[in-house]
């Protein structure tokens, strides 16, 4: 799995019937860091994640492993809301400082 | 999935026997600001997309999670034609502004 | 998918017993505009395609769903043999012209 | 497989329901020389490794194969705590050597 | 599938335990002229590779479908040792001239 902000929306009216309902998040991806990178990727919400957030996602077939996206057109999908990411001793992120 | 826009096509003949009659499409991929990298992919259509179109695809084994491509060799589908695109609350893409 | 052109052959007498019989063809990876990469591939051929043609490949599990292919340790498949390849409305290969 | 060490943790009390009781941890990828890179990875334990151990991880479909992460939406799993790995005849990494 | 030299081994008693009695060799990857990169995997060896030997192997799910690596957590199976390689008429690797 990879880290990334949720920084926006893309919507689509014409699209697989399978995708009817589910809601496209673009997420920022972030470095070992926390830093912000300039790659990207649309995702599929399993969790309710909402712009802002620091989410942690899953590629390729296991991004259909969720209830929302099995057997659906779906490469990458948020499975979850990150509290707290901690390395080498020191906080890199912590939902409960953010503004 | 990754966003790209439909700039041409590839015909071939002589193809596996499950690829009759689908409709291959260059997607030129795009960055997370909405500009034409140098990068492509050729995806198969599954959404009835056009050329100039800005889409939407999904990689690997759930390109074939459409019924259009259920099952073949491809793995890259076109699954949604993208109206909006908004980021960081700009638009980076509105269908109905393009000309 | 992506494009390449047929460049040569690996041969191996001691290889997975599923794999036997197979051809195993050396892609040079095509960009955008068609101009050949320092990046390959090596596929297993399920459409007869020979050295010097320009070719289409499907990758991961993709790869196996070809008759050729289906249920073998195989992660590249030539899956079409390109005819043409149009883009902004330019011809950037045409087999017909070819020498 | 790739290598890496292991450096910290994620914690997400949000998250897909398949994924409750799991550890993320994340991996430093270690180049070829055993060298720390600036690459990272989120990774489910099912060896019980610890923070600073030396680690092979699995990813994609694969990473669902071990009794841990079956069925879930997870996409690199630390299947192996690494205790050396020799190259040309030299040690790269030992654990029983380590502090 | 891409090409490879074995040049060592990794060695882990705590693993998963469908990896028991499995061989990890290192493989150094070659670019498509034959000359080693700076990259590397770790694979599973399905046919009986040695150190010094250039082989194929295979990555994601395809990994898998050896015999010895059905449904276990791996990503890369070496598949097959490579006789010969040949590319545009020029011979870039002959196991049989090799010391």
């Amino acid at each position: 799995m990879l880290l990334g902000k949720v920084i926006g929306t893309v919507v689509a009216s014409q699209k697989d019937i399978k995708l009817e309902g589910l809601k496209f998040q673009i997420l920022q991806l972030m470095d070992m860091n926390g830093q912000l990178t300039t790659n990207y990727v649309v995702a599929i919400d399993a969790v309710g994640a909402g712009v802002g957030e620091v989410v942690m996602y899953a590629s390729g077939s296991s991004a259909r492993q969720t209830s929302v996206t099995h057997n659906k057109p779906c490469d990458a999908v948020i499975m979850a809301i990150v509290d707290t990411w901690n390395m080498d001793g020191n906080t890199i992120f912590n939902k409960a400082e953010e503004g």
